[in-house]
């Protein structure tokens, strides 16, 4: 058994977890850091030096979506930032880089052609599930962004590999259930017999949605606030208040709850939408979807929605739970051509 | 003839403006110094000092919206904080606030009764506005928000007093020319063919837009950039391909224009929209639109979507690029029964 760490290094968190390769693939806990690659690039590789140490792995997967972040001039520029940082602190271990065909490459073919790694951590996740079902969607609904892949044949079936061309085909919504600006769900909100435009600051984010309404705890808002008080119901019900420039005494628990709300609802509903896109273009309508990642909290809404698709709860004897890009990475070592003969010291 | 300096404390920007009062008033000269409340509010009272010790005015009116950043725990904290900074700077000299309607009331009356000033420049434009025009309309379109104020029968006849009245009855509409971001305005952009959805994060703004088409020139973009880069066409490019999660080498400058113009068009299409309502709420179909602030780049758009409507260059004998909210806060000590009275040492 080789023990494989899977890192996905996004722009708000680092995401780790382990995976053991034998005969089959134990798929093993993952940790989530908050890492703010625009504040402090510099401190990522004496972070992933801790992550190093307290795992022990025989090989490194790696993958990435924090090369997007405006600090760096270029994507490419973040890639190769990333790459040095993590080679600094994985030094003589192998390390393998998850690329847009679900392969796991060497990190100086991924230096060499950046285009080919950057933001690839969908396809790990892609990659993985594709080896246990023939036809199915993978919703991965993260704290910023919504992958949603179509498996076809066995085969990931994304028309987009970079970003852009994802988001142009449905692929990528650029909307999570944590950090997204809660204006650009609900640019307008109905309050009082009237409809408001919501400001477009950067007052609320869905999580202050969730946080008031009781999904989610303080400890799973895993993001800063917007601004910088505290991850409580009167907090968030403050920030979500300033949205119409109201405040908790004018608007009452009742306006607020609202307001909460209509945020949650507009987010499932655009959620809900771009998954029934991807089944229609593909001719998934029986086709089972497998939701992951911690915006599973929406699964009953959009079960509602997709009412004749199937939701397994397990994936290849995997928990649906354990499955996200960082596990999934470490995972692909099994099988893949070009880690297989690779002998770890 | 007294000198009366008009201060207007944004949460970006502070303007100054004198004007003279004798038996006419004469408006003067108008200053814009960027000041970003949220980021150093404790240097707002030796800013102050140093605008006093510039102009040495014989008394001040002052007006504010930056109260509403969320340094402040609250609206009232705010107008206290603002309002304090202002008495050490001014001093001596008599102090008045503009109120909601459109009154010069005492500093003490304003802080014990904060709501009552809290983001009322607009008043002051409205008030000052209608002791010349009898029916009509003043837009003021600044770098974050748009007011929009009916004129009837020479009394400002808006319903909202508060800024969530105001959002409610479309006489304060949050964008503005410059500071708004790209994605509250355009949602969606159409590209390639297809319809892509902007990415909700503080990528580009309206500014940027009008740099990358050269409506503005990069001293005209008075607030920061959102990645810290420059003002250049080339970085504003940059900015706005990161809308859609591109480049400014896959889109090109084609691309490129086709999203700015989008944005603009967006905006104007917003604004426009905003000033129809409140024409057929107060039925002031023929009456005259009186265009004021930077964003007065939009007049030629806004002419052609409000056809039947005069657009006049002067109130009252003052060329409209004169008039704004810290020039009309001066313009207002005449006439003002409260300040009539005061002699100044």
């Amino acid at each position: 058994m080789r023990k494989i760490l899977g890192l996905d290094i996004g722009g708000a968190h680092i995401k780790s977890a382990t995976a053991m390769i034998g005969k089959t693939v134990k798929l093993g806990k993952r940790e989530t850091i908050p890492f703010e690659i625009f504040r402090e690039k510099q401190r990522l590789a004496s972070l992933l030096g801790a992550i190093m140490k307290k795992t022990k792995p025989d090989g490194v997967a790696i993958t990435m979506t924090g090369e997007l972040s405006d600090v760096f001039k270029s994507r490419a520029q973040g890639v190769r930032w990333i790459l040095d940082s993590a080679l600094k602190a994985v030094r003589r271990i192998e390390m393998r880089v998850v690329d847009v065909n679900g392969r796991l490459i060497s990190t100086q073919s991924a230096k060499r052609n950046p285009a080919c790694v950057s933001s690839a951590n969908w396809s790990a996740t892609g990659a993985f599930v594709s080896r246990w079902i023939t036809n199915g969607i993978v919703v991965d609904i993260g704290s910023t962004t919504t992958d949603i892949l179509p498996v076809v044949n066995g085969e990931v079936a994304v028309k987009g590999k970079t970003d852009y061309e994802r988001l142009k085909n449905g692929e990528l919504l650029y909307t999570g259930y944590l950090r997204t600006s809660a204006v650009a769900v609900c640019p307008e909100i109905n309050l009082d017999g009237a409809t408001l435009s919501t400001c477009p600051e950067h007052f609320a984010i869905v999580g202050d949605a969730h946080l008031y309404l009781g999904d989610i705890k303080p400890k799973n808002y895993t993001c800063l606030t917007p601004d910088g008080r505290g991850k409580t119901k009167t907090a968030a019900g403050a920030r979500l208040a300033r949205l119409v420039l109201s405040d908790s005494k004018t608007l009452k628990n009742k306006g607020i709850t609202s307001i909460a709300t209509q945020i949650i609802k507009a987010q499932e509903e655009k959620i809900a939408l771009g998954i029934k896109r991807i089944v229609h273009n593909h001719g998934l309508n029986m086709a089972p979807i497998i939701v992951i990642g911690p915006g599973r909290i929406y699964l009953k809404q959009i079960k509602k929605r997709l009412n004749i698709n199937s939701f397994p709860r397990a994936v290849g004897g995997y928990p649906v739970q354990l499955l996200d890009p960082s596990v999934c990475a470490a995972g692909l070592w099994k099988g893949d051509a070009l880690c297989e003969g690779i002998k770890t010291s």
